[in-house]
Order: C-alpha cells, then sequence, then structure tokens
C-alpha cells in the first residue's frame, strides 16, 4: 500500500520530473512544467499556490497530484497534475489521489475542481477516467493546443455530492 | 495622440498597480496580480512568458495590455490585462491596444487570442467591447469567480480575418 505525503521535499523535483517523463505522455515542455511547479513551491513556500499530495512505495514515487485555488476565485480549484508511474497503473492509485486530493480542496473550502486535458486519442483512457471519477465535461475549445487538438475542461462541484 | 512602447521599465511596476486600482473595477488581489506580472518579467526577462504594450501621454501611463503564449499551445495566447485610465475612457485607446496586442501575437504566430472576464453587471459594457473587436463567447462557467458571477472566455481567431 502507498503511504501520502502532502509536505514538499527537496528532492521531489527531481523525481516529479523523472516521474513525469516516465509516462510518456508529455513533451519536454510539460515536462519542464512539472518540476518548475516544484521548483517554484520549494522556493516561495505556499505563496506559490501549488499544493501537493505525493504517492510512495518504500520510499519512490509512485504517483502525484498538484492543485491550487484558482487566483481570482473565491472556492474553484484546479488540478494541475495528477501521475500515476507506469508500473503502478491499473491499481487504482490515480482515483486515490484524485479523492484525496477533492477532500483537501474542499477541506480548504474549495466547492469546484477543475481539470483540463486534450481531446487527442492518447488521452481517450484519461478522459473517461475523469468522467467515471464525476467530473463532467464543462466545454472543449477546438485547434487549441494545436491545430486539430482540442482543450477539453472538466468540472465537478464537489458540494454538490 | 498616445504613444505606444512594448519595452519594460522599471518603474511600470507602480505604474501598473496604479492604473490598475484606479479604475475601481479590480478587488485588492486582482490588482496585486496585474503589478506581478510586471515585476515577474523585470525579473526573469522573456521567460516570464508576459508580454507588454504601453499607451504613454507625456510620460504618464494612459493604459496598456499584458498577453502570453498559452503554455502547452502552439499558437493560442491569452490577453491577461487590458485597461485604460478612468480619464482616458471613450477616445478609442482600449480598441487600439487590442488590436496592437493582436498585431504583435500574429506577428509571433499566434492564431487564437483568448480573453476571460466576469458576467457580473459591472462588466457588462467590458463584454460588448469584446463582441464588437471581433470576439465570440466560446463557454461560460457559472459560479467561477464567486457564486452567481460566471467567467465568460472569448476568442478570437486571428488567422480567419
Amino acid at each position: 500500500m502507498p503511504e501520502y505525503r502532502s509536505q514538499l521535499r527537496a528532492s521531489d523535483a527531481e523525481a516529479v520530473e523523472h516521474l513525469v517523463a516516465a509516462t510518456g505522455f508529455f513533451n519536454a515542455e510539460e515536462v519542464g512544467i512539472a518540476r518548475e511547479l516544484v521548483d517554484e513551491t520549494l522556493h516561495r513556500g505556499a505563496a506559490s499556490g501549488y499544493q501537493f499530495l505525493f504517492a510512495e512505495n518504500d520510499g519512490a514515487l509512485s504517483g502525484y497530484s498538484s492543485f491550487g485555488r484558482i487566483p481570482g476565485t473565491q472556492s474553484n480549484w484546479d488540478l494541475y497534475w495528477i501521475v500515476v508511474h507506469p508500473a503502478c497503473q491499473g491499481q487504482g492509485l490515480g482515483r486515490k489521489l484524485l479523492q484525496a486530493s477533492e477532500q483537501a480542496v474542499q477541506c480548504q473550502g474549495g466547492d469546484s475542481l477543475w481539470i483540463e486535458t486534450s481531446s487527442r486519442p492518447l488521452y481517450a483512457p484519461t478522459r473517461a477516467f475523469y468522467l467515471a471519477c464525476g467530473y463532467a465535461l464543462a466545454a472543449q475549445f477546438e485547434d487549441f493546443y494545436a491545430a486539430g487538438d482540442a482543450k477539453c475542461m472538466y468540472r465537478r462541484r464537489l458540494a454538490l455530492d
């Protein structure tokens, strides 16, 4: 069983970079952004606006999520990242990370969590996962990430459950 | 006639803060975010991802816009801020700033510009302005900024003109 941790450590920056790259889902720019969120939070603390949840097996990172309140909103939050290592997929870890993230958001007064993903076929299991977890497609923006690659925006209203 | 400038100066941080506050449209958190974009770009340069366009009359800031490529996209850009000083409103300066921003985006390969604003009655002239400038409402997210306060997302496909 994985152990969960929300406190950030200096070693998380490299661990997150390796984890995100290992999935094969993200390009170099995206991997850099994932690491940057950790670096910025190590540097600035809670002022970064990013919060994290790490799942570890015997000290090795098996998955993580990152989320934060959307600036300018009272109670809408973004899920920035949710990633499970390929070797740990298919065991319900993603769902547990998502539920624990939702709980952390609710405990801080958040009542909506937003997730964005791509319309590309590669992300079909990802989109199915969000729908299965209670998220609704709020909007789809065509030709967003690139020509033919739309942004799909999912929302779950946590307070309605 | 105002003069336009895209190069950032150290004095812009305070000038932007004063300008944004002077409109009465933005709360303290929003004013802080507006200034933060300038501070971060003064500190990090182009790596911040924020670009600016300043309109000045006799060296005094009469309006400005800020925009940048949306990370993870090839050619979609966000307009983060467009603000005109109350004393300079009604002279077409907002439209000129917006058009000049669109031109700067297109010159860098951008083909869509996005703008977000609130559904509150206070912003009815703002929303009408975006529609008049060729933007279409791409989505509206209810209860986003606060209960009863939706986020309206406008998009203009620059390449289609």
